[in-house]
């Protein structure tokens, strides 16, 4: 414990700023080579000396401090030193969206996961005009996301799924909260039925076709909601919702 | 009567979906000439012809028919009709915020507008890299996302204020909230002060200075509240704040 308080001392009491995401095993002593978009952070944007700390997780082992030990270009090895912190989770809450442009898509993921869903799933409806998605540009922005936002896991992305066969193998145990302009959606404090776990789930701009509707609100785990009386764009409505979802059911209430 | 019941069925009992906001009076009969933003997104958009129907509003005299009169080059002239909906107002909420780039600034004004804010105050922190704002552009968001959302009022755009200024001339019976992430804030459902009104303060990305935080604290009506355990950046949390505000304290519960 001395080595681990006398480099926080070293650094003011304060832990580094700078979080990195690893998906790999973590041990006291590993050394690891940083590179790509993490590389290029490190070295251009936060311009990182021999002898800083930067804290690493993995989405299991908590988080730890670990040493630049080589500076190269646009890439700097660290060496695992110590565990600073207990792994702490984020609330097991799934984000289903539909896509409409790249642009919208990265904010999408970057806001989900800065507000913390532990599962993000692009469904494709009748409104969507998109036939793919990058995954991996996906991927990309929920780490950086989730390196900046503090969170110590990574969400799940999925592949772009059917909206119809997400809702066909629906787990029977996650309530679906959908937003819904309909007379008898509810506002989210309202929400009466109780399942384990949730999802909130998100419609095109121009919202779901009517027949989407009904097949969306025939289904026994939807929950209709309302945001209130005046129309929301769809990103609008994304961080709305999921915000709301924190406060009543997540993790902001304490 | 008769002739609006005629118009509307001739419409499939469907409201127009094109919003235009004027800044004028409006009666029974009088032609405006619709140009620039408006009148390109009518002829070069929208692409309306002769005869059909738009919704016009001003603030104060609820939502009017407006028949489409002529049609020009980026413009159109416009020939009001009936009444079809008595003015409702949003939420008397202020926005506070400390703009840093000028597509946050858009954004921020659009989507404050969207989830129902009265009035829109940019303000100037220690950490505000901005000196000025184009005020006629953030009207030019509001009036848009006015249009869009369904609202029947546009917020009220300040010019670029001291933040030590707008507390020094603080009105007695409005309560601040602003988000912090010192120990003692509180979720926004257990705010227990009761102010006639409120308003929210988004703070610049990377926060308030020390000083700052001090300050605001001090302020008798300021009340502290925390949006959970992960850090958000400005845009999300302006989101989250005055969606979770539109819940508790605003027009989304019904």
């Amino acid at each position: 414990m001395n080595i681990v308080i006398t480099k926080i001392e070293k650094m003011s009491n304060k832990k580094p700023k700078i979080r990195l995401y690893l998906d790999d095993q973590i041990n006291s002593g590993t050394v690891f080579l940083i590179e790509g978009n993490q590389g290029h952070y490190l070295v251009n944007v936060m311009r990182v000396k021999l002898g800083d700390y930067v804290i690493i997780f993995n989405g299991f082992d908590g988080e730890w401090l670990a040493e630049i030990t080589k500076v190269g270009k646009g890439k700097a090895k660290i060496t695992l030193r110590e565990k600073v912190s207990e792994q702490k989770s984020d609330p097991d809450l799934w984000y289903l969206f539909a896509p409409i442009k790249k642009a919208r898509i990265d904010y999408m993921v970057q806001k989900a996961t800065e507000i913390g869903v532990s599962r993000i799933i692009p469904v494709l409806t009748e409104r969507t005009n998109l036939d793919k998605i990058k995954f991996d540009k996906l991927l990309v922005n929920a780490i950086e996301a989730a390196e900046q936002s503090g969170r110590m896991t990574v969400p799940q992305i999925d592949d772009l799924l059917q909206l119809d066969k997400v809702l066909k193998d629906w787990p029977e145990n996650r309530g679906l909260i959908f937003c819904d302009e309909a007379g008898d959606a509810i506002p989210m404090q309202e929400i009466k039925k109780s399942f384990d776990k949730w999802a909130v789930l998100i419609g095109p701009e121009g919202g779901f076709s009517p027949q989407e509707r009904e097949f969306i609100r025939a289904h026994q785990n939807t929950v209709a909601i309302t945001l209130g009386p005046r129309i929301l764009r769809a990103d609008t409505a994304a961080v709305a919702a999921l915000s709301l979802w924190q406060s009543f059911l997540g993790d902001w209430a304490q």
